[in-house]
């Protein structure tokens, strides 16, 4: 097996910003944020629309926390859940920058972030940009059922997150990308679409310990080793598949679906997902403490699950990804 | 503007592979194709399930041709146009291979070969995958209605190919990747979802003159530009856009559309489309003449249509986007 850990020489987050909805910023981090509409609307007349415009305005802030226009940025990395990733597509076309449509369900950020580092530090490109979102009203009616048919949620359901989150990378910056694991598509026989968690711990855990085996570094290198979105479900079996492989991350460990709300007095069952729950929590609660130093050297795993609502009425079970960035504040 | 062509000084593809349906068989370059199944079916009880079966067996038929195993793959950078990109998600399952998940709509092909190319020149891989697929079956269902309705096709429309692509990547081979050159999303208005091919025509027109205008390079120096899949109508609306700026592409002009079927005996209106239409045939009609050193120069411009049937429904126009490579033999 060739080694798999990507390094990066040259590779930085150098501004991220981050737009929600009222429940994530009703939540416990709620203030981190940087913009908020407590409508969920965005002054768009579609909920698709909306999570469109709220890619928009989460690339705008993070340009304008950079002080450059568009022209400055030299490719975007970008995808989400609607069908045909159009979250992206439209909120990304007012802008005349090199697109890379991805799609790597709740996992989008992470990939982004990967390839943004890794196109960087190699030289393709000055600056470029990962750039992500969900909507919950968006999702519900495209993988479950539209909001206002009243649907009861499984205790093991997530809440996809009304967010979005988008990265600026470059070459040189206080928050360093040092290395990726990019994820392997793994599918353990979960074919349950309300209980994500159970379909994505496997693929977290695949990608936690090979990168623990590889590097030779332990949990307690680091100062959170971050999922995103397993949610309390999925990341308890994280902790249990991991302790059965004799790596205890618990002290480490944060999950974003499990960050983004106040679980019990929000109503969340199981927490938070979507592509733009771990976007928004990276973006504003996780990079801002790694710039600002509070915290030094963290692994980011962004985990997906990759089917779709087809592929779960013919009966098949859930593939799910995990890829890995490990981020540190430049000493 | 920065320069945005990227180029390559390591990269390669070193081994393709197509597999087809019927019709794509029987069409006039049938007999290239690696592998077909005159049922479309792969052996499957599902359309989308047999599409995920052709991305397999191609990706297969290309690790045969290396004389490798999954294990000497490092990279898969995959996609199709199923919602939630489940052709590859459950096509490349088994292969416990890292993998990086795609969505460019039909510039799959194209955006796939250029992440490889990028990433294996930058020396992250030694081995790099791109692979895509359509199924008109599949396809169909999801974008306009189950074949079995037998709705009536537009003379615009063009008739998703039944085909999954490969492609092998490493630093040094006979075809090389010299340059990309990533697409912007463009709009300009149309919302006809029976013609896709002039949605897709400004997006190709935007990319090839940009390519043309920062290379400095002229038509006449390359055997082809190959277009892929504008189908009949968007080739000539191409073409027509060019020579309005002055560039007169028309005597090395292909569409991979117009190539894979013959028209009017099959009855395909404007022709073919599909990720796996351009995937199939750079994969096994363009590179194995590269291969075989009787073309020597050829841009590929794999173009998207990048909307769903939900944003069609909500009354938005067409974004599109076209992705290009530059593949030459080594001379």
């Amino acid at each position: 097996m060739h080694n798999r850990i990507l390094k990066f020489t040259n590779a930085a987050i150098v501004a991220s910003a981050a737009v929600v909805g009222k429940d994530e910023y009703e939540g416990p981090l709620g203030e981190c944020f940087d913009l908020h509409d407590s409508t969920d609307k965005f002054g768009m007349n579609t909920w698709e629309r909306a999570e469109s415009e709220m890619q928009r305005l989460a690339f705008n802030t993070a340009l304008a926390k950079l002080s450059i226009s568009e022209r400055g940025v030299d490719a975007l990395f970008a995808g989400d859940l609607l069908n045909q990733c159009v979250s992206s597509a439209y909120g990304l076309l007012d802008f005349d920058i090199p697109y890379f449509g991805l799609y790597g369900a709740c996992s989008t950020a992470v990939e982004g972030i990967m390839l943004a580092a890794a196109t960087v530090s190699a030289g393709y490109f000055k600056t470029a940009a990962a750039v992500t979102s969900s909507h919950y009203c968006s999702a519900e009616r495209q993988y479950r059922s539209p909001v206002e048919y009243g649907a009861q949620r499984s205790p093991t359901a997530q809440w996809t997150a009304t967010a979005a989150g988008a990265f600026m990378l470059r070459k040189n910056g206080s928050v360093r990308v040092r290395e990726a694991l990019p994820g392997i598509v793994i599918e353990k026989g979960i074919s349950d679409a309300s209980n994500m968690g159970a379909a994505m711990a496997p693929a977290a855990a695949d990608t936690i310990l090979r990168y623990f085996r590889e590097s030779g570094a332990s949990p307690k290198d680091f100062d959170a080793i971050v999922t995103g979105d397993l949610g309390a479900e999925g990341a308890s079996i994280l902790c249990e598949l991991l302790l059965s492989e004799g790596l205890d991350i618990r002290e480490q460990h944060k999950d974003c679906g499990v960050l983004i709300y106040d679980i019990e007095r929000q109503d969340k069952h199981a927490g938070g997902s979507g592509c733009g729950c771990s976007a928004a929590l990276l973006a504003s609660f996780f990079v801002p403490q790694l710039e600002r130093g509070e915290i030094r050297d963290i692994l980011a795993i962004g985990t997906g699950a990759m089917m779709s609502p087809a592929s779960i009425q013919q009966g098949q079970s859930i593939p799910a990804i995990a890829h890995l960035v490990r981020l540190s504040c430049e000493s």
